[in-house]
């Protein structure tokens, strides 16, 4: 095998409670990329489609990815990369990160699979840290994992594929707002009250509790976030308006996706997803304010081979 | 049915990284209690071994625990308690919660069961209440619904239970120390770090994970407690040296037995809880402090009918 075409999945990090460990993997908003194995060494980004992204490989997140998978190697080949970006950049659904996952995943299987998620996770981790400054996880592991992750931790490097629950849908908006990752991490407190975090971390754990037990109505009691969503939902005009017809319109739960704009809500079914997801357009469009939407299944695989 | 003899487990809240919201049940330490139903209404404490304790019922956890169930029943009968008490005051192994969770479990046994296990949660915590100050319900959920339980909040109330993988068995050890319960709350500061938070709900959330897979290492590595321990621990001299001692034995983890003194520790099989009870009592002999050791299975039904 000298070429594949992958599928690389959009994602939504965070899911309310689960600030900067939790992810999940979105089955049907995703890239396309393409990944050729050629005789001359080195990572090249040959064709962008759909973005104005930089080629040279040192500055496209998914070219930073496949040169820290190829660091340590010394092969005497290198691959040729080219990206259909569907997945906006600064949307808040892990545009770079599917990126990045794209080219570890890609690579790898061209090589035989000599790394295993983990070690791939924490290559791509290192196209997030250009694209955003801050060598993140919560995007690349459900990217690369699939379904629900947790990013346990980074001294060592630890994820974890969590279950998910068979009829659980995302419906996700991204209202055209531009709200800058450093933005959204500057109104972060740095330190935050005890109670508060009792309470989220009781929120998490359930939640977690809920992934396995496939309890959707504890899912929905748990999809709460009582400390980023205050600090960052200022940031998006219409945020508590959508989180209100979400809620009115039936689903188990809402929130900021990474960090913003886009917000996601999850539900017990398609056909609630899809009700979300007229209620949230017509938020956006009470405001004048254009949007793209997503309603999608979860991707328990990650990133696909399509060819 | 007129009279019933109970098992009051002995619990171990907050189990490191889940402060204020984790809990787990021991198998063999325990109270007993025996609650009949006489024709005086109102409740009468007639008997206590093993402690010098309150006898009217206002003044003493099960009594209070009690009169909170019966409150609004308005029976024309009432109930008699004796209580045989095994588990020391202030041990930081749920004596109040033991006696609080017996009484409501067995009257409401007595009553044929009216109220469902959260509902004795609720009433359970009014004896709490007057043992601490506080109505928490980690101690009191995990003596009541057996097993790992989640205190995912308080308003409204609501308790989960957690899967128990089947090899884990708990060591504690008792050292004979006093640690004031509102002391222990006292050196709790009322903010933490984001960043510390953090890392705590990515163990919390991990090892939820671990105890629905009965993934023992992944259990391990999340036992880590971020926040409160550093605060609490120098209230118990030879915590460090304990730890380190666990470790070495091949525990777990451990940490912090509730607000202490005890120390608690988990492992995979019996032979190296018994091994590690051994490592736990060479610190304390080292240090010429009295102490009791328990080794336990994880009991997961709750408080139990003998008789």
């Amino acid at each position: 095998m000298n070429e594949i075409k992958l599928f690389c999945p959009a994602t939504i990090a965070n899911v309310s409670c689960g600030f900067d460990v939790l992810g999940l993997c979105l089955e049907s908003t995703g890239d396309q990329m393409l990944i050729r194995k050629v005789s001359t060494p080195g990572v090249r980004i040959t064709k962008i489609e759909g973005q104005q992204l930089p080629l040279e490989a040192e500055k496209n997140v998914a070219g930073v990815a496949a040169l820290a998978l190829l660091k340590d190697l010394d092969l005497d080949f290198g691959f040729e990369i080219e990206i259909i970006k569907i997945i906006k950049p600064g949307s808040g659904i892990g545009s770079s990160a599917a990126s990045a996952a794209g080219a570890v995943f890609g690579i790898n299987k061209l090589l035989g699979m000599p790394f295993n998620p983990t070690q791939l996770v924490g290559f791509a981790i290192q196209g997030e840290a250009l694209a955003s400054g801050t060598a993140h996880a919560d995007n690349v592991a459900p990217a690369l994992l699939g379904g629900f992750t947790l990013v346990k931790g980074y001294t060592p490097l630890e994820v974890i594929k969590l279950n998910t629950p068979k009829q659980l849908f995302a419906t996700v908006i991204h209202p055209q707002i531009e709200v800058k990752t450093a933005d959204a991490r500057s109104v972060l407190k740095q330190s935050i009250p005890l109670k508060k975090a009792i309470v989220q971390w009781g929120n998490l754990a359930g939640l977690v509790s809920a992934l396995y037990t496939e309890d959707y109505e504890l899912l929905s009691r748990c999809l709460h976030d009582e400390i980023i969503e205050p600090m960052r939902s200022p940031l998006i005009p219409g945020f508590h308006k959508v989180k209100e017809a979400v809620n009115k319109a039936g689903a188990l739960g809402s929130g900021i996706s990474g960090s913003g704009p886009s917000i996601f809500a999850l539900s017990k079914g398609k056909a609630m997803a899809e009700k979300v997801a007229v209620a949230m357009g017509d938020v956006y469009k009470d405001f004048g304010v254009d949007y793209d939407l997503h309603i999608s299944g979860i991707n328990t695989e990650g990133v696909k081979v399509l060819s």
